[in-house]
């Protein structure tokens, strides 16, 4: 059996994940690569003694790019520096790329799949979106004659499990942070989640993905879970519904939306049910209908499946296998446009004159208390454009018993 | 660009789908298969005056056996023959071959598989399980660096449709099955569903894949819905669980066991939060951890995208694909190892004198009843092996003031 040399740059979770499974399964990998598959080489800086991997271990990068026997690079470092110029120079010596890194897939998977074409390589990144869940090669080898409707997604596993422990344990914001934050599910600095910029740049991925021209995910309009509080999912709860972070693109003609928001889900979505650190993925076609994907969104082994599962492939396969998307840019329509209903949260400084504005300024007379809050409501508005429901909430801020809008948030529609 | 011509078997509620996806989304099959995707015949027994398929219309399968233009021909007429004799003539004449027929695919894939690796062309069946949701594609392109631990799946709509409205809106059985009779999920002999025909041929099939040796599904132990009843509803409803027909395949080394059967599912298993006429599946690997595939398992438009999406494998890869399975026989361990808990359902002439039965017979005393039955109640046996069960369950069925075991239904185990 011929042997398939590959090298893993970076030997953190998932890189030393990605060891663990070609070790692990390696008569599966390798049965289904078609070739027996060995890592010849493993990057990083630091050093491992006592661990096997020490044996394979450089600190080199040019050891790797210069040795004609590798022929996939699996980039598992993280970050764009110096996994973009490594990448980039992989692809250019003729070596195939998988990677994990979702960060440098939206930021220049345009470029580097076109560098790919161009020397008849691939570069694959199954494990950025959704960790082992495969929607990647799904989106590009199953649902091949749809037209894409919508895809939306609970992308982020930390800011899953935060709102999960906040609706079920009842838990304020700060306790939940401070607890994913000692589980590992949470960084110290847990901006990258709670602000949803790992999810808008997944988004990002999956929508270039569907328009085939690249998603700028800094145009995104981007709201994370930092204004959600125990209160908040109560709200939902006594509405039958729960708020989750939904990353979601709409396509309608040549109109492409995208967002992050917290949105209100009711039992009736299969995003409802998707619990703690656990991401799932729906998609959306004209024939198809709604399908999801669902699993374990991060997490050492999962994610280092995915990763192995690109190694299968690339191995296999040899010659490019596709161009996800090209360097022309996607337009992003504004999300004014979209016609939907908000969930809107009001302190009043006099209730009754509050929930007046909203009968005469929304049209509803429909309102949601807790028995425990007595100087506020939620209200559910009408159908209708954004930017419309963005000019009546400034007006309800400053009508007579209204002391502030504490919440707006999207309320997910079902096809 | 070049045409790719096609022949479709069969213009029934799938066929007609089939021709509706190609002509309404041309231009995405085109695109995604590399040719312009062209049906030249169908193939139906009867006319169809009036409708524009008439033009193309033969009742001849000779005209596009002896076609050498045609390079994949489409069966979705169900049943074994003549479907069978087609598909094989097809593959012999250098044709590949889709469908969505899981009758065939569970009795002859392999045989047909065979042949279509030999002739270089392919045999491709994605809709014959989860019909739209992709599920046999991602096991073979995906799933690809795991040892495959546990696939289970809800693989019939019909039977979920009827126990969601059993559980869901306190109806028994007979008027479910009239009520899915009337919207026409369910046949006006509705026994391959009820009875777990059709999901026996489906975990066939996917067992089948992942061990890459033919699973005879007629040596699959399999049991339908015909004795879940409202009350058997209210039960799970009292354990905060549901019940659901689960078709399973567990791999343990060498050994490998395959099931259908009504299973108490509870709120922590992706699963339960399935309902109505949707289909999911879930497969759990060593690596990978546990990911679920979730849509509509059914319908004309849904069906049809998952059939058309091996047309655009067959039209860009030419070449034979792969070979899920081989002629091998895969020798099925016995359901009676399988270590697990049952829920078991007593009806009583002494509830007291059950219930010691109960705990003589099981070592159980928790009991589950419901207010509206005084003679009965259920209890969750310890897990054992379910030849041990068996032994018990016969001689709780002696004891005295046992009048009847009504039910006894498998307890899902939580990975």
């Amino acid at each position: 059996m011929y042997v398939a040399k590959i090298a893993v740059l970076g030997y953190g979770t998932v890189g030393s994940g990605v060891v663990e499974v070609i070790n692990t399964n390696n008569e599966i990998v390798s049965k289904n690569s078609g070739e027996k598959v060995e890592i010849k080489y493993v990057l990083d800086l630091r050093d491992f003694p006592g661990d096997p991997v020490q044996n394979i271990l450089t600190h080199n990068f040019d050891d790797i790019l210069n040795d004609s026997e590798v022929e996939v690079v699996v980039e598992v470092m993280g970050g764009i520096k110096p996994a973009y110029d490594f990448v980039k120079s992989s692809l250019l010596a003729g070596k195939s790329v998988c990677t994990s890194n979702k960060a440098l897939v939206a930021a220049h998977g345009d470029e580097l799949m076109s560098i790919a074409k161009q020397n008849d390589v691939s570069f694959l990144f199954e494990a950025s979106v959704g960790g082992g869940i495969p929607i990647i090669r799904p989106l590009n080898r199953c649902i091949t004659c749809d037209k894409v409707l919508k895809i939306e997604g609970i992308l982020n596993g930390t800011t899953n499990y935060m709102l999960t422990k906040m609706g079920d344990d009842d838990m304020e914001y700060e306790d939940v942070l401070a607890d994913a934050q000692q589980k590992g599910y949470a960084e110290r600095n847990p901006e990258a989640d709670v602000e949803g910029h790992d999810a808008c740049r997944k988004i990002a991925i999956l929508a270039s993905m569907v328009t085939g021209k690249k998603v700028d995910f800094t145009e995104i309009p981007t709201e994370g879970i930092t204004k959600i509080s125990k209160t908040v999912m109560e709200y939902a709860k006594a509405l039958g519904a729960s708020v989750k972070l939904i990353g979601s693109a709409k396509f309608e003609g040549e109109k492409v939306w995208a967002r992050v928001a917290p949105t209100l889900v009711y039992p009736n979505s299969p995003l409802y049910a998707v619990k703690d650190v656990f991401n799932a993925i729906s998609v959306t076609g004209n024939m198809l209908g709604e399908v999801m994907f669902y699993g374990q969104g991060a997490g050492k082994s999962a994610t280092a499946s995915a990763v192995v599962s690109d190694v299968v492939e690339l191995v296999k396969y040899k010659k490019n296998i596709y161009t996800a998307w090209t360097e022309e840019k996607q337009v992003l329509s504004d999300t004014s446009e979209l016609v939907e209903s908000k969930l809107i949260r009001v302190i009043a400084s006099d209730t009754e004159k509050a929930k007046t504005a909203v009968k005469n300024i929304f049209g509803v007379s429909e309102f949601t208390t807790l028995p425990s809050k007595n100087d506020e409501f939620v209200f559910i508005s009408q159908k209708e454009a954004q930017g419309v429901v963005c000019g009546k909430i400034e007006e309800l801020g400053k009508a007579e018993g209204v002391k502030e809008i504490k919440n707006v948030i999207v309320v997910e529609e079902i096809c």
